[in-house]
C-alpha cells in the first residue's frame, strides 16, 4: 500500500478491466463497491485467505477499477466509477447486471453488520 | 472440430464469457462477428499462429460466445449474439463499444478482400 500508484482516467485500458471483472471475486467486491461507498479493507469479507484478498484488491487497483487510500495503518478502497463510465460507457453496469443475474460473487460482502453484508442492489 | 458441444444459453455463465473478452485477440474476432455474417475460419485472420487463432476460437466457443459448425473439411464461426444479449442485457454492447475506443483487437479481420478486412461498426 504505500506509494501505491493509480493509472489516470486515460490510461485505463479495455483489456485490464475486463480481465479484473473474469474474477468471481473480484466482481464481488465490484458489487460490494457499486453503491459507492468506501469501505475499508478490513470490512471486506470474502471466502479467501487475507493475503488472497490483498491480491485481488491490487489487481482491481491497477486496472484502475477501484483507488485505495492508506490513513494511518489502515487502508479503504472505493470504486472508480465515474472514470469507468466516462472510459466504457455501459460496461460497469452490464457487468453488474450480468453478475447479479448469475449471481457471481454474492459469497464476498462486508463483516460490519449481518444486515448490511450485501449490498442494496 | 469434432462433436463439438456448445453450452445451451442457460449453461452460459457470466465469468466464461467476461475471460473470453480478456484477450485482445478474442475481442478482436468478437469484432469481426459482430456483423452476424458467419465466417470461415479460414476467412480470419490474425497476428497469431494456427494453432493459437484455433484455441482462441474454441475459448469463444466453450463459453458460449460463438457457434461453430464443420461442413465438409471446413469449419464456420459466428456470434451467439442473441443468446449472449438474452443472458447478460448489454455486456457484448458495452464490450464492442470500449473495444472499439480504445481500438482492441484492430489487427484481427478477414482476409478475402483488403477493403472489407475491418467489419464496418
Amino acid at each position: 500500500m504505500r506509494q501505491v500508484r493509480h493509472p489516470e482516467r486515460d490510461e485505463i485500458t479495455f483489456i485490464a478491466v475486463v480481465a479484473a471483472f473474469s474474477d468471481p471475486i473480484r466482481v464481488g467486491l465490484l458489487r460490494v463497491l457499486a453503491d459507492g461507498r468506501e469501505r475499508q479493507w478490513g470490512e471486506l469479507r470474502a471466502p479467501v485467505a487475507k493475503s488472497t484478498l490483498s491480491h485481488h484488491l491490487r489487481v482491481l487497483r491497477d486496472a484502475g477499477v477501484t483507488r485505495t487510500r492508506q490513513e494511518g495503518t489502515r487502508c479503504y478502497v472505493e470504486l472508480r466509477r465515474e472514470d469507468l463510465d466516462a472510459r466504457f460507457p455501459g460496461l460497469v453496469d452490464a457487468v453488474l447486471h450480468g453478475a447479479e443475474g448469475d449471481d457471481v460473487g454474492a459469497d464476498v460482502g462486508v463483516v460490519d453488520n449481518a444486515s448490511t453484508s450485501r449490498p442494496a442492489g
